[in-house]
This record gives structure tokens, sequence and C-alpha cells, in this order.
């Protein structure tokens, strides 16, 4: 959440020589974004978000991410557009770092979403995975099942200071998901981080979608999986299934549900709260000094599993 | 430069039913200000500032600033205009922190000013004195020459573990700006902080004035005096003396010179490099760990200072 390069006015006014974009209004860095920098940009032709990729970022993905942003706009959703220079690039490089332009998105995350927002982002994840059918790019998911027990095993030593018991948790969990996780679902393209951070409303209408750095090929109901956890658990740690319900119904009316996706949604739910414990928890145990992120608390994750250790059936999620 | 505070969307709607601004299009945290937490908000009516103020500034002063802003606005000086409540208040309550919205100024701040940037800043400032001239708020100079003394026995004895020589630098300027310090010379609200980071352009054209929290009763030629040390030495470390006529030709078309005010102005230069180099050297003894403030160079100061203690007369700045 910080500007971590400085951009000057003179290497701005350089860098906007391959664009069309008319004389610069105002320029103001802003706290948005946990690896790179991110500046609004406004000049007498619109708003835009300049991102400048700080080290850490694998440079050859950012063509994956830019040209899925250009073809989810084209076909329709609310997300930030890539702006091409007038040779038509959509990558450049500024103060050294790779750098992009992207359109501005009107709108403002919500901090706590009510069961209307739980619905409309329903819908927007399921007009992504609708958008994404004809997309050609591929990514791997860096943080998918297959790589969590050696995500784990990294953690598993000092798991238990921060939780007695979570060492078993996890274990007991890596061995459950491995014995029953679905295969040949429905995949292509998903978000994989859609928290309310990444989701815009103006008003109570969802206005954009944003942040596609995680975005890789998975099945898409793991996507909704992730999105149930993010947005579905009150502040108290409790389930609020009124939220699943009008998440998972709104999904299903612009994509419809397979038997075997419905059928999947609670492990999909288990292994998706196990992905954010673990990151959470290698992220709690691996702090960097002075680093100005907030570290998120890997329990609120570990709770969000035990819920759905619990789950029959995606009925409980009001699906089926 | 941080988000210290996060303004959660129900809580900025709360807050803004006092005021009159239309529907919230856009709120981001900017990485303005090294104190208070800045956000961009755009709403159906326009563009604003919100500022909370953070722990550590004194909300007693906090009227002072604001009244001076509307004062510097109604007098025609380009600066952020308090925005009031349908009640008339300037200075509401936002996440326990007294927070002001302001009007947003389009510009852009320069990393390396040219002499005509120099010229638009005298100007700037000359008209922001004339602006304050029946301002009848009043604010004592917190850092003013009364007090370098007590500020620099915190400092000397790790002055010289910066670089040797600085504590005797130090000892010796302060004695002589004692036996020689003006008396009587014009004074009203000075800026007191008119850095590069502070003056917007638009194009070549000073677009505005920021940051009027250092704001306070000094003499005026001293409020140059901070404003040529910031603008007219090259990154080098060189005066650049075309820069500095420019600058203060271009203030005294606007605000004409006493003779007492041109006399002065090499030891108010003196000052007001000292000014900054005490509280540069307080600030990297005192450095907070983890702070996510850039600790600026005091050396840069003392070499100023070295320069104005060779000069002879307001001459060699393009002056009398």
């Amino acid at each position: 959440m910080a500007v971590f390069t400085h951009v000057e006015e003179e290497e701005l006014e350089a860098f906007l020589k391959d664009y069309d974009l008319g004389d610069i209004q105002a320029f103001k860095g802003i706290a948005e974004g946990v690896q790179n920098t991110n500046y609004l940009l406004t000049t007498t032709k619109g708003a835009y978000i300049l991102t400048l990729y700080e080290p850490g970022i694998d440079k050859t993905e950012l063509p994956f991410f830019l040209d899925l942003m250009d073809h989810l706009s084209k076909n329709g959703l609310a997300c930030p557009v890539p702006i091409k220079t007038r040779n038509g690039d959509e990558l450049g490089e500024l103060c050294g770092r790779p750098a992009a332009l992207v359109s501005f998105l009107n709108g403002v995350s919500v901090g706590r979403p009510t069961a209307h927002h739980c619905a409309e982002v329903g819908r927007g994840l399921a007009q992504m995975h609708n958008a994404v059918v004809d997309f050609p790019g591929k990514r791997a998911n860096s943080l998918a099942h297959e790589g969590w027990r050696s995500l784990a095993d990294t953690c598993l030593e000092a798991a238990d200071e921060i939780e007695p018991g979570l060492a078993n948790l996890i274990t007991n969990e890596l061995k459950y998901l491995d014995d029953n996780w679905p295969e040949g679902l429905p995949e292509g393209v998903i978000h994989a981080d859609l928290f309310p951070d990444n989701v815009f409303f103006l008003g109570n209408d969802l206005s954009g979608l944003i942040d596609f750095y995680f975005a890789c090929n998975d099945t898409f109901i793991y996507d909704l999986a992730i999105c149930m956890n993010a947005w579905c658990f009150e502040r108290d740690g409790s389930f609020n299934a009124t939220k699943a319900r009008r998440m998972t119904a709104a999904y299903g009316m612009e994509r419809p549900y397979t038997e075997d996706e419905i059928h999947a949604l609670p492990i999909l739910a288990r292994g998706a709260a196990l992905r954010f414990l673990l990151t959470r928890l290698y992220d709690s145990i691996n702090q960097v000094e002075g680093a100005m992120v907030e570290t998120k608390n890997p329990m609120e994750y570990a709770k969000k599993l035990q819920f759905h250790q619990r789950v029959k059936n995606a009925g409980e999620y009001g699906l089926g």
C-alpha cells in the first residue's frame, strides 16, 4: 500500500510522449496495490492508473495480465482497459520499471458487504468466466492445489506457535483434499483474488473488477469458492448463509452450474480456505522487518476452513 | 507518505451526509503528506481532498490553517478551498480523527524546476503575502529564530558523527545570527514550507500552492529565503544565480521590497538554511524505526548555509 518508486513530472512527461492522452492535469501516488506502485493520472482526455511493476513481479507475465484485461473489457466486463501507445504497445518502461497505463474506473470498494453486494459479485464473477471462454492466454496457478503441500512444509513447524493444533489441522486437511480433490471440472482463466478491495461499486451497483495480477488457469468454481470465503463470512467469523445464497444464485443465473460443480463446491471452499490460510501463515512467519504491508491473520482462514469441514453439501451454501 | 487511517466506504458515506457534494464516484488513499492521511474523493459535483489529521497535530491549530486557506482563496490565491458542511463547519470528525475536505487542485509538482518555475514561485509567494495582509489569524512560528539554539542543543553531541565539524558550524552560526538578526521587517502569515512538492504547475504556469500546515507569523522575506534555498540550488549543491534572480525579481514585481528587506536577505537565507539543517539533523538523530518517512540529508542544508556565509550582499541573489 505504498509508492515504492517516485516518478517525477519530467519523467512522466517523457513517458507520455508515446501516448495520445493530451496534457497532464494531475498526478498522485495512490495507496493501492501491495506489490506495485500506482499513480492516478488525469489528463485533458481522461483519468488513468499508471502502474510501475516493482522487482518481484515476473515481467514475462505482464502481457498475460494486460491482454486479459483488454479481452475482458472488449467482451463487456467492466474492468481497467490497457491504454496503448501510438505504436500499439501496452507495456512501456518508466524509472527502470516496466510500466502500463489503464483506464481509471469509477467506484468504491465496500468494507461491509451486504447480501446485495454479494449477489452483484456473484454475477460479475460469472460474467468474467463467460468472457474468458475464448481468451487464448494461459498462466499456471502458482498457488494451485498441487503446490499446497510443499508450501505447508515450510510453515508446519512454526504453525503451532501461532495456534496449538494448527499444524494438525493443516496436515489432516491436506490429506483429505489429496484424497478427494475433484477432477475434470470446467476451467479457464479465473480472477483468483476477488476480495472486496478488488470490486468497485457505484451506489449499490457493481461498477468494475480490478487487480487481475493473480489471474490464472484453474476451475471456475474454485474462483467462486474464493469469493464466498472472502465475502460471506461476518467479521465475528460467522457464516452468512443469505449472502452465500445470493452470491451463488446470481452466479448461476449468468453461468449455469454443472451437477459436478454443485457437488464440488464444499470441497473447493475447503481448498480455497486452506490456500489463504497457508499464504497468510507463510507471510506471518516470514514477516519483513519494516515492510509497509499489513500482515493478515491466518486464523481467520483456519476458522473458515473449520466451518466448511462441517458442511455436508452445497445446499448449505444455498445451491442445489 | 502513507495512509495511516483506513476509511471505509460506509464511514465516508456517513461523514458526507453533512455535506452537499452529490454521490461518491471514487475514493483513493493518496501518498501525500508526511503527517496526515489524505484521500482523493470524486463525487458527481467535483473532486476534493479529504484530510484526516493524525495524532501529533495540534487540533486547536486546525481552524487557523483552514481559515487561512479560505481567506487566501477568497483573495484570489490559487490554493485548496475548505468545503463547508451545510451548517457551515470546516472541520468534522471521521474515524476518530479531526477531518476536513478541501477542493482538489489540478497541477503537478516539478522535480527539476527551471528558472521560469522559480519566477512563478516568487510571484505566487508575493501574491500570498499580499493576500494575508488583512487576515486576522495568528500563529507563532514554532521553528522561529528564537528556538534554534535549544533545538541545536539536542543535536550538537551527535552532529559531528554525521560530519566532523558540523557542531562547530552550527555553534558559530547561532552566535552570528543572534548578534545580527534583523528586527522590524514587515511581517505577516508566511507559508514557511514552500518546497517544490507544495507548488503545482499546469504546463509552465503555476496552478496553486498547497500544504499550509507550517504557516505562521514571521517576516515575509524569511519566507522568500526558504523558497530560494529550496528552489535555486542544483542537485549537485551549486547555486543557480539565474533562478534566484528570476525568483526575487518576480517577487518584487508583486510586492515591492523595502530597503531593509533587501539588506536582510543574505542573513535570512543563512537563518533559513540553519532552520532546515537543524530539523533534518534532529530527524536523522531521532529516526523512528520502521517509520514510512524518508529522512532527508541535513548536509544538503549545511552546504547551503556555507554558500550563504560567503555572500556579501543581496546583489548576489540578483537583488538591489
